[in-house]
């Protein structure tokens, strides 16, 4: 019978806990650290203790911050008129990662689910329609994921904003850039077909 | 450009630090922690900042173990004349998951290396032949990695042991069970036939 000495095992069970990690990796990474300096060590540890101190949530935008607002909404050379919608704040880092986007962000903090009881009340949205006549916006991007709640996320947020005539666009479903078409599922060659241009 | 607050960039530093945690893992992981509730994320804290607080190496045979001796080297029901040697204590976890192994073990902290400077002197032998004297063993497995490293580290213990009439063996190198012979490389395949059995 396996039996790890206890400080081990309880830290094995810990990191086993977190998103994408396996027994396997949990393992390896409990014996790297056990190989590791113990300032090295401490670090990871005091890194963790210490990430929820000093961040909040931008008062503007819902994004995680440590100012408030936060660098986006408070960067002169951003585009406040024009609004991204996301789920979470680490959407943020994808669209970011493009290079291309000047806007601003909108965090939800979630999707609307039913069936797990979540209703717009627990959006952040309720400061929403304030922020877009402070700022007299002019387009909002709706870039929650394409999955069934992103979706009817999406849709109940246009149906929200339609009132106030600005321009509302959703980000585009199709086949993946250098993906090909027979390694992708029906629904998305669905979508492409639909979402087609001229050229 | 893309700018963490400074807790959850310094965060997902560190976690980029650990094995097989690239920079999406360490974001995912770090925004999950976020969500967490503080408890969690404390007692996650703790278990690396505890970790090696009461751990030691057994004396006999240098496993990683908050008891002296560990926990397989004071099991009576094992038997301590059979020692299998391993590179690093957790490939004990690996050998103990066949459930098979009814022997103790050596952990060795290492393998020989010359390019990186590591000789006998590095390792854990010193109190090897001690230990083989006292305890009259009869089995030894030599159970380093099938590397160029373990390979030669494994060429050197049964040199060694050689002169005290013990047992040696080697584990086995081939094919893997399940996989197939075209998707494996050309040397384990040549290690695969010269190591055939008669059946």
């Amino acid at each position: 019978m396996l039996e790890y000495a206890k400080p081990l095992a309880n830290l094995i069970d810990e990191l086993k806990r977190l998103p994408g990690i396996g027994a396997k990796s949990a393992q390896r990474i409990a014996f790297h650290l056990l190989k590791s300096e113990a300032a090295e060590v401490d670090r990871l540890s005091d890194a963790i203790k210490h990430l929820k101190e000093s961040l909040n949530l931008c008062e503007i935008c819902g994004n995680i911050t440590d100012e408030n607002p936060c660098n986006y909404c408070s960067d002169p050379a951003r585009d406040a008129k024009l609004i991204c919608f996301i789920e979470e704040p680490a959407n943020i880092a994808t669209i970011e990662n493009t290079g291309r986007y000047r806007g601003t962000y909108h965090v939800l903090h979630g999707v609307l689910s039913p069936l797990q009881g979540v209703g717009p009340e627990h959006l952040r949205i309720g400061s929403l329609l304030d922020r877009i006549k402070k700022t007299a916006v002019e387009e909002v991007i709706l870039a929650t994921n394409p999955t069934a709640e992103g979706e009817a996320t999406a849709f109940y947020l246009a149906k929200l904003l339609k009132p106030h005539g600005i321009r509302i666009s959703r980000i585009a479903t199709g086949i993946p850039v250098g993906s090909e078409l027979d390694y992708v599922d029906a629904a998305t060659v669905s979508r492409a077909m639909e979402g087609r241009r001229e050229i």
